[in-house]
Order: structure tokens, then sequence, then C-alpha cells
């Protein structure tokens, strides 16, 4: 009870902050909803029907300047984008605060982190159908969108640290193995299931859905697995490495579907070639990255250990994270593939020179920056879930359909392993979370036009969208059931603070 | 040599990666300079002359997004914002090895970092001279600007939380005295200055232009005492307070006149409630924050060191400074007096539970997130820099004069101070630079009409400008001069690494 009152207190505080907000910029609600349509059409010119994605854009800048001109005093703070500076703030202390107590309660209930933090940016993002808007500005701040980009790069930068190229080998089989099973069955039940829902609906919007359905998102388990203290087991390498992997090869069969359905759009047709290359760029960049990595890493660190500047560890082993997934990125693949690459090529022997003279190792360092910016990826994801979608009893009904197929189809990786040491549960329920690779997915299928309609229609967006909600919310808690039901003892002690 | 050879092979890396660049978006270059006023003129309602400060608009969101469209295939790396959050890792990259490579080079001739920090951003800043314009997109993205921001606000966390209120106390009216000289000093000899360069100017023209010159940049100094390892010493302790001090004295002053011209252009006059009112506001903020968040922050971490969740010390600290700087912008004063009210708010003893426990203390935890966002806000500053200004004789005539006013009028503050065994040269110099005070102040000006006019012109824009550069840049040579000479062995030993 006690404990639920000083709960409440930290409540309270939010409702000061937010109370104050309102009292200072009243107008910022309306002016939000006004500015989004004109700086969109400026900065886009395809118009969308696809809210949730769509509106991630840089309308909330807009809102601002409009609300400074108002209140004609804030403008002594600063120049241009200091109302921006204000709005990222405000938007910062709220995720933290969520994130710190969603987390705290979901961890008396025994829950990774994570859920919690998923659940509250739910909670947050949702209070506008109870009346309550003042949250709806941080949704479409295209600042905070890139700091939890750089939160989920960072998170898998850090999964990355904890394993090394040589570890990864060795369970590098299995890992493929479970991936290749994992990818097939979703994408061809996926696309089974949508020919039979959606008969009036081309071949290439069945394919699209089906496609939706591979990737796995390794954010969530790897989080789940972090913090049950279990990311060093075999079964969390042999699904990460998997996740990984699957991540290749979903991001390689969108990047030919889409370019299958861009050329029979034109009247043309993909080439073989096409197809190849495509296939080629993403192989060679994940295998050059690992093995060029590796090469000119600990060069990259002698050179550094020989500056005479300070930070110079966590500033190389930031710039290689961000080199990697800024390379991934450009290369078609998502950044965070690069980021984990990174973080396996950072053995600790290649910084011995730093640690040795008393500096702290890298994951010592990237610590306090995840504990920063990770949160936000997760609050914020949890705040673009839109629940009014759930009233909607056909696109419930396909999205069950959906998920159910996106949950079982995944079980299929657990047939891949013969190990009989191994927890195959456990794989093939790690496997099951699609976050926001699933969204991504789903968003480009809603820019791509096939016959003049979008390739992923309103309602088809929708029901992926909450597919992609469900897998990650039942994910955490079962993975984490079959990952400590096979111990004795309580689950590892809590550490609180770092 | 060898070692200008490591240096160069950094260097080579940066061409790499920007050469890359190049390669993958060729029309990255026009498309920004294309859509910089479309999007500007739907953001912005008033057109204006001046461009430095203007230009941080979000037009590099836009121009991206054609960017990606030409090159269809880096749309399978996801939906909106995703090239926004490339464009941002290339920012960093850039920014982090600019940095590096710029404080190497300076330290080895043993000047504090920022110098180089700031040297080498105006060098890749102003590269388009040359015709190299792929840095140009770094310039205008309002996340970086946004990051760098929390930058500067994390910075003055860290030097706030290495004094505390008691440390404070011992100096605050030496503090406070060289405040009142180094605001009074500048700020008459300015609007004289001004007044005798500019007669065909209003009287509000003057006033403003000698506000412009009242407010010290503490970052700059800062971080000259902290790069020196003298930021214990008591000449740093009374610079800092008074320049804490002369910035809420600087901000009053300006949020006072741009009251007035406001007035007189409606043809009305500022009341003197008005004036009061904004006096009171800024006084009870600093004094309200100190009282009542040395108050309450001891209860909140007693709160947070009963939850069960991670890393929840930092995200405790964070939310403090994020909430002060939040309500020091929400107040019209600028958000860096927050974050440096709450990093003295914050003394070690109240948090002893965690440090207890085997945690780290806030300053081993906030030193990460330093190293990577700090020095985005200094090479960001150099680049804002335009050399070409430099070239034109009548406004680098003005220029030179308003600097040595600015230069000479702040050594007034030594005469503050009656103790003997107190380095008084120091604290002038350490008073000097303007930094991005001066640039906010002069953007306020820009946007101000008086009379059909912006109160500052672009010209008289620039000549602040370039006072602003000169005024920071000979600062950390002289204050590190000034600061060691008394000394007899040489600078304290050199810190690699952290």
């Amino acid at each position: 009870m006690a404990r639920i009152l000083t709960t409440r207190r930290l409540f309270f505080a939010l409702v000061v902050i937010a109370s104050f907000w309102i009292a200072n910029l009243p107008a910022s609600g309306d002016s939000t909803d006004q500015a989004v349509p004109d700086t969109m059409m400026a900065a886009d010119e395809v118009a969308d029907p696809v809210e949730p994605i769509q509106e991630l854009t840089e309308d909330s800048h807009g809102a601002t300047e409009e609300t400074a001109s108002e209140h004609g005093e804030n403008e002594a703070t600063g120049g241009h984008g200091s109302s921006e500076v204000s709005d990222v703030l405000l938007g910062l202390i709220i995720i933290l605060l969520a994130a710190k107590i969603g987390g705290d309660v979901v961890e008396r209930f025994k829950q990774p982190a994570v859920l919690g933090e998923l659940i509250i940016g739910m909670v947050i993002g949702n209070l506008v159908l109870v009346g309550i808007d003042v949250f709806e500005p941080f949704k479409h701040s295209l600042t905070l969108e890139v700091l939890a980009e750089i939160g989920v790069i960072i998170l898998l930068f850090q999964v990355g640290l904890e394993s090394s190229i040589k570890e990864m080998m060795k369970v590098g089989l299995a890992s493929f193995m479970v991936a290749v099973f994992g990818v097939v069955a979703p994408f061809f039940l996926g696309w089974g299931v949508a020919a039979w829902f959606l008969p009036e609906e081309s071949i290439y919007v069945h394919i699209f859905i089906g496609a939706t359905l591979t990737a796995t998102s390794v954010g969530i388990t790897a989080r789940v697995l972090r913090d049950i203290g279990k990311i060093k087991t075999k079964e969390a390498k042999i699904i990460l490495g998997a996740a990984v992997i699957d991540d290749i090869m979903g991001l390689v069969i969108l990047a030919v579907v889409a370019g299958i359905i861009t050329a029979a759009s034109g009247g043309g047709e993909l080439s073989s070639g096409g197809i190849f290359w495509i296939v080629f760029k993403a192989v060679a960049f994940v295998v050059g990255a690992l093995v060029i990595g590796n090469f000119l890493a600990p060069k990259i660190l002698k050179v550094g250990s020989k500056m005479h500047v300070q930070g110079i560890l966590l500033s190389i082993a930031l710039m290689i994270c961000f080199t990697l997934a800024f390379l991934a990125g450009m290369i078609g693949l998502a950044p965070i593939v690069g980021a984990f690459a990174a973080g396996l090529i950072l053995d600790k022997v290649h910084y011995k020179v730093f640690t040795e003279r008393g500096d702290h190792g890298i994951s010592e360092l990237i610590e306090p920056i995840a504990i920063f910016l990770v949160p936000i990826f997760f609050v914020r994801m949890g705040m673009m879930v839109q629940l009014e979608t759930f009233g909607q009893m056909d696109i419930l009904f396909f999205a069950g359909v959906l998920t159910i197929i996106a949950i079982l189809s995944k079980q299929a990786c657990s047939l891949a392993i013969f190990d009989k040491n191994i927890n195959r549960i456990a794989i093939g329920l790690g496997m099951i979370p699609r976050g926001e690779v699933g969204l991504i997915f789903a968003g480009i299928g809603a820019k791509l036009m096939y016959d003049g309609h979008p390739v992923i229609s309103a309602s088809t967006f929708s029901a992926v969208v909450i597919m992609v909600i469900v897998t990650t919310l039942v994910t955490p808690p079962f993975l984490k059931l079959s990952m400590l039901k096979t111990e004795k003892e309580p689950p590892p002690k809590e550490v609180t603070g770092i």
C-alpha cells in the first residue's frame, strides 16, 4: 500500500507538469491539428490514406512555431528550434517518468520492464480517446522519433557487445536453420490466409502480407532476455542470431516483392539480375561488415589509444556503431542489423589497452546512454498504438486470424532444433514478436501503389498493427515463463539502479 | 610525423564516408536549396532577411524525402523519418569524428579541446565556399540542433553537479558583484557604440545591441575550466556563478527591451507592472528552483531507491535536469540556467543510498552521455559560422569595434573583486565569451520588427556573429594562460579515454 502511494506521488508530479504545460500552451492541441496538413503537403507530394506512420512528420515544429508566436514572451528563450527543444525536453521527462513507473509496476508482477514501458505507452498514447490530448504532440515529434531510433540502435549494439563473432559462429548453423523455418512458414501461411480472406485483392497484396509476417523484431526479445538475465544462454544466442538472419531475409523478400510490384505497376518486370543484386547486397553487407570490421576495429582502436582527448573509447565505439547502422540503412537493411554487427565486432581483447590503463569498458560506458534512450523507443511504440481500431469487428477478425498465424507459424522454428538440451519452445516463443519491423513493412506497403490503390489498405494496415501489438505483448510473459521454468530457484536477484 | 599520419588516416575514413554518401545521394545539395523556401514558407509566416539562424528549419527532412524517392530502394529501410535517421546518424558520425580530431590536434598545442571542436566545425561548415556542399544538410537538421541543445544542457548539469548550493553561497556575493559589473558596462558601452555608428537607427536598435553584449556564454568557459582541470577553483565558481546571474540579468533586459519595442511598435508602452513581472518571474524561478528542488530532490531520490527497475538513479537525475531546464524555458530564461540549478541541487549526500549499495554516482553516469552529446553543440556552433561575412569591410569594421567593446567591457568584472588571492584577470577573461547566448539574442532581434524593419538588420547581425565568434575563440587560450600562469609545474597530466 505504501508502495502504491509512492508510485502515486510520482503520478501526481506528472499531472502537475502536464497541467502546467496545459496552462501555458492552451492552443497547442488545436494548432497541431491545423499545422499537420499544411506542413505535410509542402513536404510530401503523395497524399496518403494511412495515418499512424504517416503522421510522424515535422508538423510538431510547425505547430510549436505558431504556439510560440501566440505567446510572445516565450520567444525570449531563443531563436529557431528552441520551442522544439522545450517540446522534446517535456517529451523526454514524460517518457522517462512513464517508463520507470510502468517498469516498476510490471516488475512487481515479475514481468520484464519492457512490457510495462509498452503498456504505459499505450495508456498515455490513447488518453486522447477520453479527451486528454496533452500527449498528442509527442507522437508527432520528429526528434523524439529519431531519438527512439537511436535508442533501438544502441540496444542492439549493447546486445551485440554481449556476444562475439566467435560465439555466434558456434550457433551459426542452428540460427540459420531457425531463421529459414521462421521465414518460410509465416511467409506462405500469411500469403494463404490473405488469399483466403481478401480474394478480391491481387496476388501482390497477398504476397506482401506474407512478407509482413516474416521478420522478427529482435528488440523486444533482446530486452526480455536482458531483463531476466538470460542474454548469455545458448537459446538467447540462437534466437538473436536467427532474428538478425531472418531480419535480413525478410528485408530481402520485401525488397524483391516491392521491386516486382513497382515493375508490374509500371507494366514491366523485375529482372532476375535485379533480384540477385538485392540479395547479394544484403549478404555482402553482413559478411563484409563482420570481416572488414573485425580487421579494422583493432587498428582504429589502436590509433584512438594514442590520441590525447577525453572519451575517445566511447566515441570510437559510437562511431563504429553509427557507421555500420548507417551503411545498413544505405544498403536497404534495417539500421539495427548494422548496430548488432558493430557490437559483435567490438571484442574486449581489442580495447584491452584502454581497460588496462583503468578506463571503463565499452559495455559500461554505453549503459547510461541506453538507460537514457532505449525506453524512448518502447514507450513511443506503445504510444503509437491506436486503441480505437480494436472496435471494428471485421478488422478485428482478420487481425485475429493474422495474429494466430503469426504466432503459430514461428513455432516452426522449434522444428529446426535437434539438440535436446536446448529449450525449443523458448526459441519458438522468442521469434514471435514482429514489433517495429512489422510496422515498417506495413508502412512501406501503404505507400506502395498497384493498380491505383495502395498495396496495404487502411483496414489491412490496422489488422497488421494489431498483429504487431499482440505478438509484442504476448512474448515477454511467455518467453519469461519458458526460459525460467527449467530452473528450480526463483529468478535472478533483482538489480536496482545500475 | 607518425602521429600526423594516424590522424590523417582518420581523415581518410571521413573522406571515404563522405564520398560514399555523395555517390548515393547525388541530388542532395540541390534539393536542399530547393526545399528550403518551400518548407519555410509553409512553417513561418514572417519573411526574414537573416539567414544563419533562420535556416535551421526542418528543410533537411523535406530534402531527404525527395532524395529517398529518387532512390526507390532506400525506402525498404523503413517508413517515415527513417531517412532523417540516416541523416542524423551520418551527422553524428561526422561530428564525433571531427570533434575528436579537432580536440586531439589542439591538445597537442596544449589548448583546450573545445577550441579544436569549434575550429574544425568552422572548417567543415565552410567547405561549401570551395564547392564541397556535403556537410550543408547537417547545419539544417532540426534533430541535430535539438541534440546540440540537449548537449549543452547536459554540460551545464555536469558543471552544476561539480558544485553545490553551499559552495555557491560562499562566492555568492562576489559572483553577484561580478555579474552586475559585467552587465552594466557592456550594456551601456554597446548602446553608446551603436548610437555612434548607427545614428540613423532608432534608440531601440541601440538599446538592443547593448543588450546583446550582456550575457556571458557559460558553456565555453565551463568547458575550458573543465578541460584544464580548474573547475573546482574559487575563480571558476565565481565565474560560473556570475555567468548564471548575468545570463538571468541579460535575459531580463532582453525580455524588457523586447516588451518595450513590441509595445512601442503597437503604439503603446510596456507598463512598469509588466517590467516588474518579467523580473519577478526570473528571480523567483532561480530562488524557487534551488529552495524547492533542494527540499524535493532527497524525497524523490528516496522514492526512487525503493523502485524495482534498473537505471533509476540516472533516470531521476535526467528527469530533474530536464524538468528544471524546461521550466526555465517556460519562464523565459535559457534552459541551461535550469540545468545548472538542477546540478547544484543534486548533492552526493542525497543519493548516498544508491552509492552505498554499489551503484555509480550521478557524475559518473552522466559522463558518457556528455561525451556523446556535448561535442555536437560545439562542432555545430563552429559550423554555423559564415566565413564569407568576414569579407565585407564596413561590417568587419563595426564588428571589430563591437568585439573590442565586448572584450574590454567585461574586464570591468575584475573591478568587482577585492580579494587579492583571487586571480582577477582570469575572472575578466572568463566572462568574455558570448557564444550561443549572443547568437540567440541577435536572432530574436532579427525577428523583432520596429517601424517596419527588423531591429537587428542583416549587416548588424553579421557584425554580432563575428563578435560572438571572436570572443568565443580568444577566451580559451587566454583564460588557460591566465589560470595556469601562477603555477610552477606544467598543466595537469593529460587524461586519455575516460
